[in-house]
């Protein structure tokens, strides 16, 4: 029966976009029914790729008349398994990947008008061409999708200065779960005609529709930028340099990057050709200032800054990139870091934020107590200290340890997740909360937040067929 | 029947908020009951003054308890009669004037906690003393509350830098129309735990539950302040030249407001002591960069860029400021327009915006079309023209012949707001819908987003009893 069902919605996807587009086969779906981290794997009815937003519309009305539940999926660079099907296989998987157009630039309004499956990257290297700065930007830029970004409000290395995806987005297009159409793509930096419904499909992981296309904001090139690696003892440190780099430089500084001794042991390690000609020391920051007249004067007013920060003690060490290629390097020993990790074996993730002035009583905390319950822990932190938000991740070096370790996570989860929700923090900064997180979220959450937030569900989806068991 | 059922209301407020904070007095409570232009008056059942957002908690539970309509009510300083209740007089009208702490500030977080009822500029006043830029900055700020700009997600002439209210606000505490408090009041700046809800009450106007505190992002206070008074031969030219100082001064760039000769002539005329040493252009810009390393040398970098503007030609003169007081004498030329006009008598008013790219095609078009329709109109623009927003308002200058223009404003509106919706822009920018808009919000929004602003409504306010008559 149900077969039959399956086979007549899947006619009805061919009649839409083809045949060429409706997928059946495993070798040619195995790919999108698991996730990047290889956490999970699941099944699908079929996955259909709509090139239009028409044919999305269409996919959609046509599985919400059977009432088949969707999941779409971008770039299928999730950390939290988003974008991956359950195992049941009752759902089909809808790829924005051909909605890879860029309808639009209006450089005198600085905006842009992409679709969901633009890679980042491509969106990066459009601004740019039209002599704009598109500024999200995030480990995996090659092959994530701006659909998936937004869905996920992703953040990335420039939030400090720009904000994350949400704050980069004036207006969306989104295929209802009805099939409907909503046409939100305004290019308007003010707009106050009612309640904001973009922001409601930002960030909502696909569980309330399918954003099909964005207007997003431009900005000016930088015409200068200077990059530094600095070597400092503590987050306490960290905190009160990023207090006097934003002092002194104000919107000047784009990134201020916190890394531990021990994240760039990794990169070290697994990346032999790795820059690093500083001193060691505990903890370092990478900062990077964009702006100002041009790279000599901007690189000079950095190392005037870092003479005094150096003399004063607050920073033990300080390498300055004297080009283009050098900034390349120090950046590279922090956008490693997530690959290094990954060849040294598998680990606990945590992606958190608490309010900056509370990250050194964090990490000296989280530190203290997994030493005690778990002693020779491997403790991999690192991450954007301008915007809270940490990526704190646990191992054993031994791999037959580890693997005992890795079967404790949810012990390791509540010393770092209570610890977060004291200091006022969130236990997902970054990378939502897809299947990883669904049963902390209701462990954080107030109960009344849980019930708006299912009321707001419920309302936009009735039937509950948008990316089920995500999110809630 | 109706009346016995007020009285007891009444009481049980009473018992809330003690006998001093409920007013039933026409004359104590009269104030609360028209807006501040004088366009709408209502009536209610009494006024209650509620301290605390317990409090605040108690009045709404009270309420809703009998099914009984509330109005929130700020500054009242609304500009669409958003906090004016309907005349029938059914309404509770709670002031949130009493909710006035500064709860908290964190500069290493850069953030501050505060109730609904503080005055804008005690804000502004609050992180300044704490080493800190709070940059929301309107007309109004002496008497606006937090709360009315949360609400409205108010504008202002900071927004090219920091964004609307919205952009200014990481948490919320909001009573719900049950009466239940939800506490959002999160201090960060990456937070991805599920559907973003605080989105919904910010721009809500009060018909989704009433804010009563929020955390606001603070910024570094600027080193240096540069202040520039251009006279421009047209928008054209305003749209380049705004490029090119974003071009060139980036994220320094934190105003450029233009002003038509009309609006500079009323300033003049109202305010005759007000500077003036530029010669006379058809249109103006007030730039201000703010950043840099120190006054002198920022304003040398302003004069440098001006310089080359005159000869090649994109400016026609231009003043920069040589001290803080002359900065301020360029900015009331501003700043006063909007008092200049009320002094000048009644006028129709548009808050509207379109793309940027856009401005000087709708300057063209709307000027060219409603001197065809209303000979001798005089047409006041001025605005945000970073942020595509201008204030464009319309008169005569007999009182008589303007008596009977404005009661032509409908078809006024429909030429403004036709031409608005033709280039992709907003009916109403900054200043939000209240009961002026709501027509015309009917109008300009496809029906399917309507019924989605419906559904909002109704499932977070089932009863239907915030703020009612206005928005939707």
């Amino acid at each position: 029966m149900k077969s039959a069902q399956h086979a007549s919605l899947i006619s009805r996807l061919v009649e839409v976009v083809g045949s060429d587009h409706v997928l059946t086969a495993d070798e040619a779906i195995s790919a999108h029914l698991a996730d990047w981290r290889g956490r999970y794997r699941g099944a699908a009815i079929c996955v259909v790729r709509p090139a239009s937003t028409a044919e999305v519309s269409a996919v959609v009305r046509a599985c919400a008349q059977v009432g088949v539940a969707m999941v779409p999926q971008g770039g299928n660079t999730s950390l939290c398994g988003a974008a991956t099907p359950a195992p049941e296989g009752d759902a089909v998987l809808i790829s924005l990947s051909r909605l890879r157009r860029v309808r639009a630039i209006d450089p005198a309004n600085n905006t842009m008008t992409v679709e969901a499956g633009c890679v980042l990257q491509t969106l990066q290297e459009a601004a740019a061409q039209a002599g704009r700065l598109f500024p999200l930007s995030l480990a995996a830029e090659g092959s994530c999708q701006i659909g998936g970004n937004l869905s996920t409000n992703a953040g990335g290395v420039q939030v400090l200065r720009y904000g994350n995806t949400r704050e980069l987005t004036l207006g969306l297009e989104v295929v209802l779960p009805s099939g409907e159409i909503w046409d939100g793509l305004r290019g308007l930096r003010k707009d106050n005609t009612g309640y904001d419904l973009k922001q409601l499909f930002i960030g909502a992981e696909g569980t309330l529709g399918i954003i099909s296309a964005a207007v997003v904001k431009l900005f000016p090139l930088p015409r200068a930028i200077a990059t530094a690696w600095l070597a400092i003892a503590s987050p306490t440190q960290a905190v009160r340099l990023l207090g006097d780099l934003q002092a002194r430089f104000g919107a000047l500084l784009t990134a201020c990057e916190l890394v531990s001794d021990l994240a760039l042991g990794l990169v070290r390690k697994h990346f032999p050709g790795s820059q690093a000609s500083f001193s060691a020391s505990p903890w370092y920051l990478l900062v990077e200032l964009s702006g100002g007249d041009d790279d000599q004067s901007l690189r000079q007013t950095l190392e005037a800054f870092l003479g005094e920060a150096l003399e004063s003690g607050t920073v033990s060490d300080a390498v300055v990139a004297q080009s283009g290629e050098q900034a390349r390097r120090l950046w590279a020993l922090r956008e490693n870091i997530g690959e290094a990790q990954k060849l040294e074996g598998v680990s606990i993730k945590h992606d958190v934020s608490v309010p900056i002035s509370r990250i050194p009583e964090f990490v000296e905390r989280a530190g203290r107590e997994l030493a005690q319950s778990f002693p020779e822990i491997r403790i991999v932190a690192f991450g954007h200290i301008g915007d809270g938000n940490l990526h704190y991740n646990q191992s054993k070096s031994q791999a037959g340890e580890n693997a005992v370790f890795i079967a404790a996570q949810p012990a390791v989860n509540r010393i770092v997740y209570d610890l977060v929700h004291e200091l006022g923090g969130s236990i997902s900064a970054e990378h939502g909360i897809g299947q990883l997180k669904r049963d902390e979220l209701l462990r954080y959450k107030s109960p009344l937040e849980i019930e708006m937030m299912r009321a707001i569900k419920r309302t936009l989806d009735p039937q509950g067929l948008m990316n089920p068991g995500k999110v809630l």
